[in-house]
């Protein structure tokens, strides 16, 4: 089943793609920002040229008002319904959401999944060549931040043609930028979800970026970031980082019932090193696979711009003033099990869209899946979606 | 105040030590078992020689019924209430527990302090000379137990004269041995007191100790366990394990009350990759410190150790079993915040005990600061353990 359709912003996309150079290949579309559409970025600095890499499922209508905008995480890809191009992976990574009768209905909505700035599967980052240098990027691509990533979504959306969209979703680091997109365009947001988010990252969540990051940093084949010029690449680092990482995106209890104590195709306990338990085993695949398909400079850029992130410091510090005569209907999501975005953090979110008189559902989903049950077959999360999507587009006037 | 105080067993320790060769320096106590007193470890393997490195506090009594075992943490060491002679901090890792006058009153027991097998300083692990080769054991070290250890300390005891222990202590793997020892030696503990501990190593604990080992293992200055003879040191390593670890010794409440977003002497961001916050500034003194003081292939080895923590295993899987017929008293103490080993894990360990119909009492403590409560200024703990000592003592027949 091929879910991508041609549409007439696809087509824009390809043709404009094609008319310029300096630019990385990707799988996806592309769109290509040139020198008379610089990126103005948080940090002072400027970034130009630029290109974004997205993909698309569905049709757009007529009026353009039936476009959902899908988020991405700290290592996700524009890849959400779609066969990913370095793992194989058929379906896309959050293939149980979207599609044709499933919660983000690609029969009805023209859905657009962009991969981030700073990211590694086709948008500009570290890794790609710096047109001042010829050289990779590395440590000299300036630091950006989720508001950065946001307005440069916002440049692919005015590109496309589009307006408004009907609803912006993603979890965690996604999430933020659906918060982001719902404070910095109030007016183009009709809908959003944000999901297993924050409204500011935590120290405990900004310590555990700094393990990965000085991880990466303390392995020598990173050569400082200038790896790629080096022909070298800091895997083992880049590896160790995500395993910490990956430990953070589960729960206790769900690693309790997949692995317990469980031996890996052993009776007993060696008295080694090797991996005797389950757990060891399947982490150290976690970072091994993680490495064939990520960029270590990326994975440095995008989680600084998540330790930036921090909502209310923009609005004087309250929360409740980024939301201040918002329109836009919200549905907070979290988990009960998870420790990264707790539900805690998500309630704050929701007490300041209270205190701003905004139109806000919440709900917090029974599983011990931890953080990662966004990603995951959760029956509950996609009916509450369903459920409040449908209604959205009922209000929006979109047809059934 | 100098709180050490000759005993006799202070002297036959020292005059032992002094007696034979092939041992290394610890500015405490170290006494020596040769050929003659070889280690059978559970690995099947024999350790010897060996030599085990301790502190004490107090004066043995007459009949040496005073004695108190406290059994230190991964990385801890037998300078509980001692100056640390690498540190140099003055008043030892559990200087406002054991001393005059306080919860383990100097005045009145005899505390005991080993440094466990494994570790470095002073007890015999990998970093020392493998009498085979000449060369530092590094990886040719046998991986060891928690039960090899407390049988190792076992054979201190026995050394220095001593038939059985009034109150064996500790926290974390502290907590580990403490339950090792009323299980393997229950004739010879009268009290126990785990603390924020577990009766096996967790999924999600085992998950944690592999990514340091393997950040430990991926720097190339580790060459394979060998870097001792090659003049290197996985210091960088080392210390993002640390790094790791310590998030898990804190609670997500603690660092949000002590470091939250605050920026490390700077006022606004730096769009960076310095530590531009404070959490940041302080995970990475908490690994380049502790480099100073632990070695690397101790981490591996004792982390290992924890792992294979299992107590249930020895008796067909029930853990009541391992406490079958104990006449010892227990006091099990666990914080409401420690998420390493929480209050589930401690619990079982009192269900396992009342199954048994032992003597026990459980406080579970109300914290904000996570795992390393246990070693910080808990009131509630130093009044709860005071009572407990003090009530078994007068049972004992301890003047007061």
């Amino acid at each position: 089943m091929n879910q991508r359709q041609q549409s007439p912003a696809d087509a824009s996309a390809e043709s404009s793609a094609a008319s310029e150079g300096n630019r990385v290949n990707a799988v996806s579309r592309v769109e290509y920002f040139g020198a008379d559409a610089p990126l103005a970025l948080d940090s002072g600095a400027s970034l130009s040229p630029f290109q974004i890499a997205f993909d698309t499922y569905g049709t757009l209508n007529a009026d353009k008002s039936n476009v959902v905008l899908i988020c991405h995480a700290l290592t996700g890809d524009q890849y959400a319904a779609s066969l990913h191009p370095l793992t194989g992976k058929a379906g896309g990574w959050w293939a149980e959401m979207v599609g044709p009768g499933l919660p983000i209905d690609t029969d009805r909505f023209f859905v657009i999944c962009q991969n981030v700035l700073g990211s590694c599967m086709g948008t500009t980052g570290p890794k790609d060549i710096d047109p001042a240098t010829g050289k990779p990027y590395g440590l000299s691509f300036p630091v950006i931040t989720i508001g950065d990533m946001v307005r440069a979504q916002a440049m692919l959306i005015d590109r496309l043609g589009i307006k408004d969209l009907f609803c912006v979703i993603g979890g965690s680091m996604g999430g933020m930028q659906t918060l982001q997109w719902a404070t910095a365009f109030p007016e183009r947001v009709f809908a959003a979800i944000p999901i297993a988010t924050a409204a500011r990252h935590s120290a405990q969540n900004i310590a555990f970026h700094e393990v990965g990051r000085q991880a990466i940093m303390a392995d020598p084949e990173w050569h400082g970031g200038a790896y790629l010029a080096q022909g070298a690449n800091p895997s083992k680092g880049l590896a160790v980082a995500r395993m910490a990482a990956h430990i953070t995106y589960l729960s206790e209890a769900a690693l309790h019932r997949k692995f317990g104590r469980n031996l890996q195709n052993r009776e007993k306990v060696t008295y080694g090193f090797d991996a005797d338990f389950q757990i060891e085993s399947y982490l150290r695949y976690q970072g091994m696979s993680f490495v064939d398909r990520f960029d270590a400079n990326s994975y440095l850029y995008i989680t600084r711009a998540m330790d930036y992130f921090d909502l209310a410091a923009d609005y004087g510090g309250v929360l409740a003033n980024a939301f201040k005569d918002t329109k836009t209907r919200f549905c907070v999501v979290s988990f009960t099990t998870d420790w990264l975005f707790p539900t805690s953090e998500n309630r704050q979110i929701v007490h300041a869209l209270n205190a701003a008189a905004a139109n806000v559902s919440f709900v917090e989903i029974e599983t011990d899946k931890g953080h990662d049950a966004f990603l995951l077959n959760e029956p509950e999360m996609f009916s509450t979606l369903r459920g409040f999507i449908d209604a959205a587009a009922t209000r929006r006037g979109l047809k059934a």
